[in-house]
């Protein structure tokens, strides 16, 4: 059977409504009270998981779903090795460098050397740093990296920002954009190769409806 | 100011309580509506930080908390440099062994040389089978931990353990405990050291009431 893993949290709907447009309805798993972490699509040929974003390739990677969605951040961050078969659109956001509103820097090349930035992205941080020639020293943070430099821990912060509220809530502003982030299509590579699961077709009619939409959206 | 941090989620209801006793109160997180990720006491005298639980050991590693409440687990897995005042003893649980309740393998050391295990905690995975002279591939997860046994991924996980109903549920046994876990109190050595903020007498404090509460268990 065709597995497809999904993503908890703000990707979930539109990837579910991705899928169907080719007939694989997910729609259990939107229910405010689903507990279930697994389900069968209601025509019975596939099943997703719901799992963390971060653990979307890596249950892609293993083979164990032939299909997953997933963030570009997590791509770049994770650097998985799966296929990346399609970029999707939704769920647009960017990775950013932000300082607070007070600072006197105007740009990530401004920052001190050695100064502290805060980041759950710790390696997309590093290299943009490196790339950029600016020694920092990154502080691997799981949620709310926008305290780093309201504590005075952290100089700046390297965090995804979608509508820029969260920010401008705290008193931080954009610096630079490191890269922007969508939904991207993901597949086993293997599996795709071998078309297990009749993976194959279903990618098809997956790429018919994106170039549909891509017509309709250019029109 | 003292700054104290508090980890989100399972402890943060107990951890508030424990600092009521010497008098610091920061019940206004507690508000269901709270957004708020910084509070100051009702008497102004100290500030809590509202964190994730693997951010606590963070902030007063880097000394933008001087205090801060996490559990043992935390501290195993990241090994920070922060100084462990007291085991508080609630937030009990176990980093266990598990595996499918219709697997063959009744104890860790029954896994199959190379197999996969599933975990959140992989430092201590990796140390604990390293130990038990057993070569395993640890896959590293983010969530739902339980999915990899069931969706064949994985043979095993090690997890976090409370009251066993998620294994339950999800049809898996335990094998063995790695180590059990409760809340710590943690604070940046160099402020415990020089007394930075009034720390020295708020730790007394909370070490005399936890002397009482353990004087009143065993009595």
């Amino acid at each position: 059977m065709l597995t497809i893993a999904l993503p908890k949290g703000a990707l979930l709907k539109e990837s579910i409504a991705y899928f169907q447009q080719v007939g694989l309805n997910f729609d259990a798993l939107l229910e405010p009270d689903n507990r279930q972490l697994q389900v069968v699509s209601r025509d019975g040929v596939a099943r997703a998981l719901l799992v963390r974003a971060q653990d979307v390739p890596v249950y892609v990677q293993y083979g164990q779903a032939q299909l997953g969605i997933v963030g570009y951040d997590v791509l770049r961050e994770k650097t998985p090795h799966v296929a990346q078969l399609a970029d999707l659109g939704f769920g647009r956001c960017r990775l950013s460098v932000a300082v607070k509103a007070t600072s006197p820097y105007r740009s990530a090349r401004d920052l001190p050397p050695h100064c502290r930035v805060a980041s759950k992205f710790v390696r997309c941080a590093n290299a943009f740093f490196q790339e950029l020639d600016v020694p920092v020293d990154i502080v691997p943070l799981y949620g709310s990296v926008e305290l780093g430099p309201l504590t005075g821990m952290a100089e700046a912060i390297v965090d995804l920002v979608s509508t820029g509220r969260t920010l401008k809530e705290n008193g931080l502003v954009e610096l630079e954009q490191i890269f922007t982030s969508t939904a991207y299509l993901i597949a086993h590579p293997r599996s795709y190769r071998l078309n297990i699961a009749g993976l194959g077709h279903y990618v098809k009619c997956l790429e018919g409806y994106r170039n549909r939409m891509e017509g309709r959206a250019s029109a």
